[in-house]
């Protein structure tokens, strides 16, 4: 069962919008255990609708197109569609008449390409939708499942949760419907090749459930995807499968969940254990307070921080001393011990996150770009991690804060 | 002459990312005045790429990949791009020297794979990565132009900007080349409908520089192109436009460039006049710091920051006083103040700004979702701004950054 996506819209082609939804449309079909191998975005243009289709047919079971159903004159993806298919458009007349009373309560006049916000395939079905005017339609034929969904992303996801999905598990399954469920497992300190070398019989061998891994400034994800007759099968085969994973690389698991960050696993481990932390930040910039502060229930457990970026600022602001500055250096293990000591004073938290290092592009101290001190400073200790970090300034600054949370995480456990 | 952009990669299938690169170099080939009507994403795959290739040929005279040419087994876009069009790869070798060294200097082992980045077409040439290590390459055979560029963004924008754009402007003009030239104009503080209300009359008459919008948290960019037999008279097209549009809306003009931010314009302005500053956070978190930082020069006139997330991160760190919190609140106009004063004495700067107001999802202190007061001491006086602004907690935040970077400008001036 193989699907593809065509989105159409010339904003598209003009680079005005972003194709946010075959980000989203991929995933959906990720999830659902459905192969795509292709995405296409094209202008509002019937011949080349046309086009894209018929090769589209010859590779996939299942296309997928969102955009051109709007009221303006460029909206003509069901009307190309008919066109090509050979299968007329009706009214959904109930849609209509939720559209005709909307004009009638603003007294605005409804033209004729409103109306055709109400066609649907005739031999099809038209599919809802819940937050705008424009209905969708989906059609089988030939053994191929088109759907066409509105181009505006939030009507766009809704149809396709409230409507196309079911449409498209109903037409894989056939008659007996499986149920998908997929889980997310990160990892971080890990690189991807030596995931892929741990696992690769797993991965080789995959079957149900499917194995996906996906990274991110070092931080890598799985996706496993079960299928089975109910939710209990699908999730004890999950769960088997996970505990295999995890006997080999447990070690740098730091939890479950799609776009699961460290940040977010600190911020749940420091509300179950009731402690709270404060953070000292040089090389980072405060990108590090921003993760936090980003995390839903962050206020709980986080006091603030300081950016100390220059020299002064960690000798005045924060009290590291000249000593230290000046023998060791701002990029340098003493330097991150006592701004994480000081940090944890300043703000009266239980523990306490410091950063410096160099972030690049050039040497700072003799030290090598990607050189990054973290300390760690807690009740009864301060221990202080160095790093070797490659990548762009973003990516050694956004893979520090990663490191720094998953350490402390360890701490507390 | 007609173009087409193919996105190699498995995560943009998996919707593990967004295909960003489309929209870019979308962007640049309407600029440069390139038909364009078709965008594919497919895996890191051979045999689709050939296919797609070869649909592409029948369509288009130039074809863009960006994806698929790091050091990862997957990464085989040069390779596959090589047999299907019989085009022997031969190595830069004066990358793979610089690629030597980076591995020698962090003691790392090369592997085949991580020589592969430094391949390119011998009958082509390569292109430079200012940002990474791989080297993208372009050939023109048979009439056609073929244009491989990585997929990080980064790394592609920076190639296409420095080595692509020049490539397709020299294919396009052939003998009577043509020069193309875009300026970009960006503005805070007035609505997108607002700006194309009061530019209507240029939008619907243009020809020559033609005029693009985009807009994003609420900076919104114009992008005037022009064309002309000479660099001079281009420039002098987008002078008189310029002037033009600024007699209407340069009250929110802050800037010229792709992508400049305020944060940015802020940073030239301080080392312009040689001064410094400092940040007090509250619901901006780090985030402003953070931008700053990702400033070049930065450490020249940031000397750092506190985020005090807290009422006692207020007072204890920052010394705001009791009163104020107690009478006033956090989410006041006399709290923004003393943070900022508070912060320009700490950090010893010759200006402070501060952030205090609520993200949401809820209200705080019955103060509004979106309800910021911004700080900005300098050495005569402390004045505090208030805001209302909307969107999401990450767009509200944005496009406080935003305004308490123009409102500091303004100071400056």
């Amino acid at each position: 069962m193989k699907a593809e996506i065509i989105a159409i819209g010339t904003e598209i082609l003009m680079g005005q919008i972003l194709n946010t939804n075959a980000q989203f449309l991929a995933q959906q079909l990720t999830e659902l255990g459905v192969g795509h191998y292709i995405q296409t975005a094209i202008g509002d243009n019937p011949d080349r609708l046309a086009a894209v289709t018929k090769q589209a047919e010859e590779r996939s079971d299942i296309i997928i197109y969102s955009g051109g159903i709007g009221p303006t004159r460029d909206d003509l993806t069901k009307q190309a569609l008919s066109a090509y298919l050979d299968e007329p458009l009706v009214y959904d007349e109930e849609n209509l008449d939720r559209v005709r009373q909307d004009f009638s309560r603003r007294q605005a006049t409804m033209s004729d390409l409103n109306q055709g916000m109400s066609l649907y395939f005739s031999r099809g079905k038209s599919l809802r939708n819940p937050v705008g005017q424009a209905v969708g339609t989906a059609l089988v034929k030939d053994g191929r499942l088109y759907i066409v969904l509105p181009g505006f992303p939030k009507e766009m996801r809704a149809m396709f949760l409230e409507e196309g999905k079911a449409l498209i598990q109903d037409f894989i399954a056939g008659e007996s419907r499986q149920v998908l469920t997929s889980r997310y497992l990160n990892y971080y300190g890990l690189g991807e090749s030596q995931l892929a070398e741990s696992l690769d019989d797993l991965i080789q061998s995959q079957e149900n459930p499917t194995i996906g891994t996906y990274s991110k400034n070092n931080v890598l994800t799985l996706r496993l995807t079960a299928s089975g007759s109910d939710e209990g099968t699908t999730q004890g085969l999950l769960d088997t499968l996970e505990e295999t994973i995890n006997d080999r690389v447990g070690a740098y698991y730091y939890g479950q969940g799609l776009d699961y960050m460290p940040s977010q696993a600190l911020v749940q481990t420091l509300k179950t254990k009731q402690k709270t932390v404060s953070l000292a930040e040089s090389l980072t910039g405060g990108m590090a307070a921003a993760a936090i502060v980003d995390c839903p229930g962050a206020s709980e457990i986080f006091e603030g921080g300081v950016v100390t970026y220059s020299l002064q600022a960690k000798r005045d602001v924060l009290g590291v001393s000249t000593e230290t500055l000046d023998q060791e250096g701002m990029v340098s293990q003493a330097c991150a011990k006592e701004m994480a000591e000081r940090c944890r004073q300043l703000f009266q938290t239980d523990y306490a996150l410091s950063f410096t290092g160099v972030a690049g592009p050039d040497q700072m101290e003799g030290q090598d770009v990607g050189t990054v001190f973290i300390g760690i400073a807690g009740p009864d200790d301060c221990q202080v991690h160095r790093l070797h970090l490659s990548g762009q300034r973003e990516n050694i600054r956004r893979s520090a804060v990663h490191a720094a949370c998953l350490a402390l995480i360890q701490k507390l456990n």
